[in-house]
């Protein structure tokens, strides 16, 4: 009897979208016949429908409780065996599984695992838009709109999520995505702290406070510690430590040489690390590529929107200074663009063997182009701006080129002069509100809001095309009149899925990370930064929920223990926020600057002494949380060990072996006995010596002559004893 | 028939020192009965005889071979229930074991766990010097003579070591001595480098070089990233990795409560970790009287010497300008012993459960008291003497109280203004001299020539005392005489060895420590400096044998699976190097002073920048060598990993599982089969779509009916055959 659950979806377990390739059709349907074989002998049960006017809807179930139960059976023990779980399974029909039930999340990733995993491997091969089977667009579950919208409703209801939510999350789309939920849940909880002394610290001390900076630094490090642990605990909640270790090859690995282990008589596919590690050298030169490409662009212009809106004094400078923000808007994500496309090159390069180091490797590229994007220009204002404007202001006027068409006299372009020259002591706060608030706003209408009218625009599109259509030419029968009636609803429903993007996770959680790095970088120029995200995060939750549930296709589920590479930006981030907060609390506190906003009073050793004390002492405090977090016991880390001891201690005692410790009995019984059994037999100790002796005839080894002089432990008590009187006396002698 | 090397001594395994407390010799010989009987029944074999004029020697062996050979059994069964032992041990007699043989290591420790573990644990409970059996005063095991002068010789020949020497030194003597011993050897190999390199910087560039300062830092950030992994390479090799799981607990440990864990059902005693966390800030205050004391001490005493070798011009100059060094030779291991003793009271209170988790805190307590008596010395010469020198010396004249006897006239012991003062250039390259020269060259005598002198000397007080009192009073019988003939020779040597002191690997460690630092801190100051270190590592490992094997007790052999929290210590001191060595080469080099040596031309500012530069330079660096490290495979590890796995392999096959993957076979044969079937029953559409019509009248559920259109696959392939082809049509029409 399947869960409940997948009633609303007719039992679907995955749907695969065959396009039919119209310039070689008896291509195309070889593919198809080869799809349908290859999923018939996994004993999936397959129907087809038509999709739209190019393409096919396969419909794919795993067909009978016995071979499925089979099926799930040798991936828990192939999990056991790699030491992800702890728990021997144990071989039940699918229906009745009783001691670990199988969630929604797990049968999609086992059918899904059978759909794609390579033959020898004991999948169907199928890949997506590769090789073989480049007809196969998607292959992807259907939602389950009533628990959706069950979601959507409660969630908006609520403050926080409980662990059950996290958990029914999790059951539904898989650990990799309920790890986001955590993580979000948990950053969302801890913002209260920084928010509510934030606004204190607003209230009562202004901008750029020590306070606040200390704060903060406080905050960051006891927050990534405390989320490291949460991940440890609910990896061994949800059953996932170490599943790193289970990933399959890539297909896109290109090993050197294939191999044989010696010990579990697999193959082994290898590639040396060492010419990996060559290859992966070439990020530096990327890296300093991405550097000076958006660093120049992003510093050109500034230093025109600097021109413009403070130099500049002709007409239209309320429209043009927007000009420099256009041209960013522009040119960033298309040079950031250009930059991941050769980021994915050199991954694919570096020829990983697993998915997840692929990502990662990914992940750490992209980290660094986001990272300049972002935070470059915040940097120019508070580092570059501020403290060197009077000098470098003078030279703007290479700027005046791009108003010359607009200016009237040559004098609303000429540069001052540095004396003439004062700073607008409001571009770091107004920068900084930008980022904390307009940005966020944005950045969520854009995620939520958007996508809802490009699909809907693009529906009135399609349906003004085909009544225009209907209206000018003859009718065609367009393939969705070929449904069954009582099918009707269900196949448009799953139209419409089909044409839905994919969810990324990842671009979710690099927007937390970069958002965390606000906080800690540059929060002290506006102390109510952690307010404005603490807000913003409810909505993003609930914002990310909406486009998980409603705009994306419903993702395959993935297991993970971890949020992956962006915990080391968090770490990173955090240690950068130490510098650059003490920098800005030294240089602008006290109004730092001179009257005429000169940099007078910044003095480069002061400065670097401040840099250098917040820096240790966040690292100092960094090491003593992560001490007193790992002393930190939990139920979930026992239970771990727990379990690792039993699966032992059980296979002993099934092999009959019992216990491997038994304590001894209090010595007084079982010595009293021997003392007895010694007694009846009348040995004394003359005997036993002379025995000695005659023995030693026999026994030449000195070591036997030692080890026999006295017999039995009550021989040795005694001639114990009698040295001990020995020495009485002589101890007494010695007095005399 | 028991491994040959124990002949010479007998075959004796331990050798306990009981000592008679000659004012109540009825609880001695009381608490003696207890002892044997104890022994007596683990099936130890026990002889007693006469020790000196106060004690016993109560010598025990393990006796029968199948009674051990199932404690043997029943330790490897614990240690493979705890994760220490990767593939299940084999009960098997201890003379005939083949796939582990027993090492002599081994032996003497389950033998010594026999003896000394508690009672519930199936040990006889001996604590020596400890409770009821204080009297008990040691429990060693005997040297074997043979081979230790064997290794004398042979070592003495070689440079390196070889890692069969490591492992024939871990057969001997344990996991725990051999650690050091390898560590000492990879220092030792590490060192060429530096030592060829700082030669050369030495003859090309002279002290102070940043070529210098850039190579050490590289070679400490490697050496120590190669050790760690060395440690673990090791670990796996001697199968010792994660044993630290199986400490037992301390005897001075007192749990708050005990309860049952409900898991494993035995007792857990516990202590609550938030108390003592709260104990162990009590080290702050610790460490800042540590550093306010000791360097009270040692700063007074630099300031006295200063003033007298710089200041004062009086007669007996050269004789005065000791006693400052002789003060601090008296004061300095006074006030660091007392802080020590708080050291290991704090570490008691702090309560904890293993002996390896009060060692650790121990040690790092001590680290601290070493750092500041090791190093502050040479830190006030660079930091405080020479920036400033001109600024304070003038204030020295407040010692001029410790010369007064001496002084003819104020004149001799007046201070200098600032502008007459110039400080001594030779006083930093001096002090390093010393450190990296002088100071090894006493530590090695120390620790291996004074060590015969005061046991040669003792002896000869002791033989001249027995003579006098053999010609003034009577005759008096010592112990000594009732020896057997044939074993005199034998217990004079167990008399000799029980006098020696234990050996303490601790300290050998904490020496090497330290002078790593010297090499990382301040080695800049003299670039020949691992040159010197480099030939005394050579005498320093035959040293430490000879300590070892001639001057201790043979220790008790221990486990362990690295250097513990030295290696702590080592990144500290990397770390602070990549500090320390960017300020002084930017003070001194090109003699930074001014002609005077007023430190003009240092700048705060630039000072800081270049320690900002080197430490994050630094920081970069350990972060590429350690990924770079860990992605070097091994064959140990991959041994390790396989193994796991097969643990588990292993118990499938056994319990008759098979394996748990099966590879498809390719389509081509079972879907032939499947066609030619479905062809004989002439099965076709038409009727398959009957038979569902007329099964939906019995099934109502709309999942089964969407499921049951397309019986079986080939269906859903015509089906989806059709489909393309109508598709086809369609396209085509579109393009009339």
């Amino acid at each position: 009897m399947p869960p409940k659950v997948l009633q609303n979806n007719l039992d679907v377990d995955f749907v695969i979208k065959y396009k039919i390739d119209s310039k070689d059709k008896a291509a195309s349907a070889q593919q198809f016949q080869g799809l349908i074989r290859c999923l018939a002998q996994l004993d999936l049960q397959t129907e087809v429908r038509a999709g739209d006017d190019s393409s096919l809807f396969v419909f794919v179930k795993a067909k009978s409780d016995e071979s499925f139960g089979d099926v799930v059976y040798r991936s828990r023990i192939r999990d056991w065996l790699h030491g992800v779980r702890q728990i021997q399974p144990v071989k039940e029909a699918v229906g009745t599984l009783t001691e670990a039930p199988l969630t929604e999340a797990e049968r999609l990733r086992i059918v899904h695992d059978m759909i794609t995993a390579q033959r020898i491997d004991g999948g169907a091969g199928i890949t997506p838009n590769y090789g073989e089977w480049k007809n196969v667009e998607a292959i992807f579950p259907l939602h389950n709109h009533d628990r959706n919208k069950k979601w959507l409703a409660e969630w908006s209801k609520k403050t926080f999520l409980t662990p059950d939510d996290l958990d029914e999350l999790r059951n539904a789309v898989g650990e990799k995505i309920a790890y986001y939920y955590a993580f979000l849940q948990s950053y969302f909880q801890f913002l209260m702290f920084p928010a509510a002394f934030g606004a204190s610290v607003k209230i009562l001390l202004g901008n750029f406070s020590p306070v606040y900076m200390i704060g903060i630094g406080m905050w960051s490090v006891i927050f990534v510690e405390y989320w490291k642990r949460q991940e440890k605990e609910l990896s061994v909640r949800w059953g996932v430590k170490n599943v790193g270790t289970l990933e399959a090859k890539r297909r896109e690995f290109q090993p050197e040489k294939v191999h044989k282990d010696p010990i579990t008589g697999e193959d082994m596919a290898s590639f040396p690390s060492k010419t990996r590690l060559q290859r992966q050298l070439l990020q530096i030169p990327l890296a300093m590529i991405s550097a000076i490409a958006l660093g120049l662009v992003i510093c050109t212009c500034y230093a025109i929107e600097v021109f413009i809106s403070e130099v500049y004094s002709g007409p239209l400078k309320s429209v043009l200074v927007f000009s420099p923000t256009i041209l960013l808007t522009v040119c960033v994500p298309t040079v950031s663009g250009f930059l991941t496309k050769y980021a994915e090159q050199l991954t694919n390069y570096e020829n990983y063997e697993t998915q997840g180091a692929h990502d990662k490797a990914m992940i750490s590229k992209v980290f660094v182009i986001n990272f300049i994007t972002s935070y470059l220009a915040i940097f120019l204002t508070s580092f570059v701006y501020v403290p060197f404007a009077s000098i470098l202001v003078p030279y703007l006027d290479v700027f005046s080129l791009t108003v010359k068409p607009f200016a009237e006299d040559d004098k609303q372009i000429r540069a001052p002069t540095a004396a003439q020259f004062s700073i607008n002591p409001q571009r770091l706060p107004n920068q900084m509100f930008y980022f904390a608030v307009t940005a966020q706003v944005i950045s969520l209408a854009t995620e939520t809001i958007v996508p809802i009218l490009t699909r809907k625009g693009g529906d009135k599109i399609e349906s003004m095309k085909s009544s225009a259509s209907k209206r000018s030419g003859g009718a065609h029968p367009s393939i969705a009149a070929t449904d069954h009636a009582e099918e009707k609803d269900f196949l448009t429903r799953v139209r419409e899925e089909a044409s839905l993007p994919e969810y990324d996770v990842t671009s979710d959680l690099r927007e937390m990370c970069i958002q965390f790095g606000y906080l800690t970088l540059f929060s002290v120029v506006w102390p109510l930064t952690p307010v404005s995200y603490f807000i913003n995060n409810w909505f993003e939750l609930r914002g990310d929920t909406f486009k998980l549930t409603i705009e994306s296709r419903r993702p395959v589920p993935e297991r993970a223990d971890s949020i992956g590479p962006w915990l080391s930006s968090l770490e990173f981030l955090a240690w950068l926020g130490s510098i650059t907060s003490a920098a800005l609390v030294y240089m602008f506190s006290d109004g730092g600057l001179g009257p005429d906003g000169r940099p007078s009073k910044i003095k480069l050793g002061f400065l670097m002494l401040s840099v250098f004390f917040s820096e240790h002492t966040f690292l100092i405090f960094r090491n003593v949380v992560r001490h007193a977090i790992s002393k930190l016991d939990s139920a979930n880390m026992r239970k771990e060990k727990s379990e690792r001891f039993m699966v032992r201690r059980k296979f002993l005692q099934d092999a009959g072996l019992g216990d491997a410790v038994k304590p001894l009995e209090t010595p007084s019984d079982s010595v009293l006995k021997t003392i007895n059994a010694a007694r009846a037999t009348g040995l004394d100790r003359r005997s036993l010596e002379e025995d000695a002796r005659n023995d030693s005839l026999h026994d030449s080894t000195s070591s036997s002559r030692f080890w026999n002089r006295q017999r039995g432990w009550q021989e040795s008590e005694t001639v114990g004893l009698r040295m001990i009187e020995m020495m009485e006396s002589v101890g007494e002698r010695k007095m005399k």
